[in-house]
């Protein structure tokens, strides 16, 4: 079981912070949308789960851990509490939480991928489902909210790129047989840095190559 | 098989008439949105079926019971008719297939909860699963017709919380070993009455607690 | 394996040429919404391989055959770079690639309902995920693109019911014990001149029924 990078008690207290953390964002989406509770509540559980998820469905890993572990499913609950009485000052604090939302990118895209590598897929697989359980929750997060994918967005700085190298060396480490507690923690420092340097410098992937004189909004149609 | 709450023919008599209504929905909806027949088709069987077959994935029963039935397949099929050829009579009714479409939400949180039970999932997953059973299907209805969730929307009466009251009623029942077709068809009239009051008092979840004089309006950011 | 309709060197590459011509329309989409060489990825992927990867859940082929071909993968990233700094090129060559979308419709309907016939699934799950692997791609296109699904749009030629007719063809020739590698040809090609016909003769199918002076806008409330 390579997916045991670290302890089973270290796992379970990283998996909370990152679960917690998400499970904010999608609540502050949900207030932002001028949602219910009940619309906290269910965007917190769905970005905070949500990539999981999609991953478990894929590799057959049924039930997903989100539906096995109470700790899981509970404390995007507790989060949701937390925006529904506390949300100016959660959005006050809103670098903090970016922060610690790269922090649960880069865990994430390692666990993510360690697992699928557990299931038996291969590395283009692993890379791409570690990438899916670090981004896979956001999605479905703006779709629930009936909003265009802040992942895809151009204006946005990079975040799926971060979790790509992060589960790339991930599936590199496997390949080398060198995946333990403290190369899996690099892993994930890796895409974390990247990501905050993202953040600062507001790095963003290139759009579609327009040559001549042609602007992307000349080619935008209906 | 604690799922077997109702004789068999019961429960099929049962399920092919929450299917319908669900159905009616999903076709009145694809209607308003200017949709061609097959349009009406998709959101019927989506509308119908979808809750179900996440509940489905999720637990491992694939193919999902809405693939292996083909009663639960047509039965969209000929609600898309009727919306089709019927849609201003049907949607005259519209009281009448708000309490049948509370029947419909009655019944599936009660099944679904049993039969997430019976794959042997905790009952914080059943309850959970119970709710999506019954919810799931008009979100999958409201993303492919291009609009927010109304489950999720403030301005709606409750229609989730009847259902999550339902699934936890079972909960208890299946914790107790009480579950049977009178207790099991009392939590399901629970959640109907639940829902039935939601729309008569128009009843709302609370929204995120705004403290000092901000409006929900003030912090609606881009 | 009935699924072995065609030889496996000819299935790799009428595969192959699909799913590349199914990932530039995704490729395409993202272009004209404005989005990033990773938001150009992620649409010409879900585009490529979001039908059978549903299909494949839905019967239990895990993980789906998306995640074990590598040539499946490769193959939209290929698309992604030839619309990143071709996409004017690519527009030009419209009708072109209409007719090999068209193509591909033709082929994984057939292949799609072989697959779900060889996992045991009716005759009618074989038809309706048939269907769903020739255009549930792009149904999840759109959901990520943050549009009203194309397929189920009125003004737009049919699509879906080209590979309905394909599907229940091949569904036919499998209940005769006749599917073969000309059979399945002639089943795709007639998916294939279907909806070359439609987007020919621009065939729509109908709007609900409007008795009366009642106009469809009359009834499109809020």
């Amino acid at each position: 079981m390579t997916s045991q990078i670290f302890a089973p008690g270290v796992q379970q207290v990283l998996d909370t912070v990152g679960i917690f953390v998400f499970a904010l964002s999608g609540g502050l989406l949900a207030v932002r949308k001028n949602l219910d509770i009940f619309g906290i509540a269910v965007l917190a559980e769905v970005t905070a789960l949500g990539g999981g998820v999609f991953r478990d469905l894929i590799i057959g890993a049924v039930p997903p851990a989100a539906f096995e572990n109470r700790g899981y499913f509970f404390t995007p609950l507790v989060a949701s509490l937390v925006v529904f009485f506390l949300h100016p000052e959660v959005q006050r604090i809103n670098r903090t939480i970016q922060v610690l939302d790269a922090a649960g990118l880069g865990l994430f895209c390692v666990t993510g991928t360690a697992k699928a590598h557990d299931f038996g897929l291969g590395s283009v697989a692993d890379i791409a489902l570690g990438m899916a359980t670090a981004v896979g929750g956001g999605v479905a997060r703006d779709l629930l909210a009936h909003e265009l994918p802040s992942l895809l967005r151009w204006d946005r700085a990079l975040y799926a790129v971060p979790a790509l190298v992060g589960s790339s060396v991930v599936a590199v480490l496997i390949a080398l047989d060198r995946l333990d507690g403290v190369t899996g923690t690099l892993a994930a420092l890796t895409a974390f840095v990247l990501r905050l340097l993202a953040l600062r410098y507001d790095w963003r992937a290139p759009r579609a190559w327009h040559r001549g004189s042609g602007s992307s909004a000349a080619d935008d149609p209906a």
